[in-house]
């Protein structure tokens, strides 16, 4: 049986009804899944009313000791707490965590050099508790956020995408069939961002070479790709990125080894 | 083989000090347990500082929309998460959770005649979700903060102590045999509240009617022991208040039947 992990964003998380209809749809999804969300957004606006800058270089957020308590809050409780609520309002038993809840994901705070972001981390998909999770995937879903910590009492701020691809690829390595889904603000790969019907359906490592050399992938879809990619060199049968809406339809951009 | 339902307050929560020492000697007891903690003083600073008021009646805090908001962010999301994350660098495997989570802790909202607390939750053990919590127990801590749900998608602010005493009686119920201990900033009930040597050692159903009579048991006492012999009568084998520094050693009030 295939087991299905599922990233969302802040913009869906933002979103009372688009987060309503999307949790509805990960719900009547048949099959062992775990959902693992973002929310940036809501994080940069408890920052601002309390008082404290945000500051992201190269997309990711700065997260010195305050910014940590912020980010703690927003993800793994308001967040992670309302998920689990709608889905369980939903008929569908959820299980909220964070990589420090049954060690799940254990981290490693990332070095201060080149840049220091402060209480970050990074995730080997080998530290994982695959076991956990796929024994809980049985009986419930469960809900990651991407506050992990480092074994020493520290939490740490990780990045959802990052977090969803090591523990896709952990469970593939611990014998399961997986399929990972981003769920993006955009229908696909496109080759051209302005047109939405213009979505590529299938991207394998050959067929990323060439649209690279093409120019036909736009720049920030590359990052995106190439770690899906990555994700199927572990193990992944296949890496989606679709929208939200499209979780239990056809579409998207499916990437495969080959 | 005896379940530990400990219960710990915002005095021990709010210091750092005095939180690691307690989680080092909670790491350290021996046998399955459950940790349930509050952390009001954490939230009523967090409202302050954004400017949301906090309204106490009778003890309990008024829970409009948004400080429901205040306290799944501060109990689910920072002070569950920090304990976690200590726990796990003593090598204390824990979960921590919210009564949402797995469904654990179905509450009911407060009738809101004669005071209308807003999301607050009372929670009636037969409904708890006994079996996931004792199967948790064989492998690692449960870590409960008493934000609950009330299966229509709403989160509900519970009474740590009320999560404790329902969550005793649900493992007694379950088969377990269950000690509910109280960590309190005093060392017990006590003769006379300004005089520390004058700890009762033990109050039963009996005893509690005769002291009440004497009028000897100070009035904030009086709900407290009356919990606790409800607890016992509901199967939970002994309840003990005691300072949280006597974890692991003897000392405080221990309230059984008889």
């Amino acid at each position: 049986m295939i087991v299905n992990v599922v990233k969302i964003g802040g913009n869906i998380v933002d979103s009372p009804l688009a987060l309503k209809a999307f949790l509805e749809d990960l719900a009547a999804m048949e099959g062992p899944k775990v959902l693992v969300h973002g929310g940036g957004k809501e994080a940069t606006r408890l920052s601002a009313a309390l008082g404290i800058e945000t500051v992201m270089i190269d997309g990711r957020r700065v997260t010195d000791r305050e910014t940590l308590d912020v980010v703690t809050m927003t993800y793994a409780g308001l967040i992670n707490k309302r998920i689990v609520a709608m889905l369980q309002a939903l008929g569908c038993n959820a299980l909220g965590l964070s990589g420090a809840d049954a060690n799940v994901i254990p981290a490693r705070r990332r070095n201060p050099q080149p840049v220091d972001y402060g209480y970050v981390g990074d995730i080997d998909p080998a530290c994982i508790n695959a076991q956990f999770l796929s024994t809980q995937t049985q009986y419930l879903v469960p809900v990651l956020c991407a506050i992990c910590h480092d074994g020493q009492g520290s939490l740490l701020n990780c990045n959802a995408d990052s977090v969803a691809a090591a523990v896709a690829a952990a469970l593939a390595g611990s014998g399961c069939a997986v399929r990972l889904t981003y769920c993006f603000e955009k229908p696909g790969v496109m080759l051209d961002v302005d047109d939405d019907s213009s979505v590529i359906p299938l991207v394998t490592a050959a067929s990323f070479e060439q649209l690279k050399a093409d120019g036909i992938v736009a720049k920030g879809m590359i990052p995106k790709i190439h770690n899906a990619l990555e994700s199927v060199r572990k193990g992944v049968r296949e890496v989606r990125i679709c929208q939200a809406s499209d979780l239990r339809r056809e579409g998207g951009t499916i990437i495969r080894q080959e």
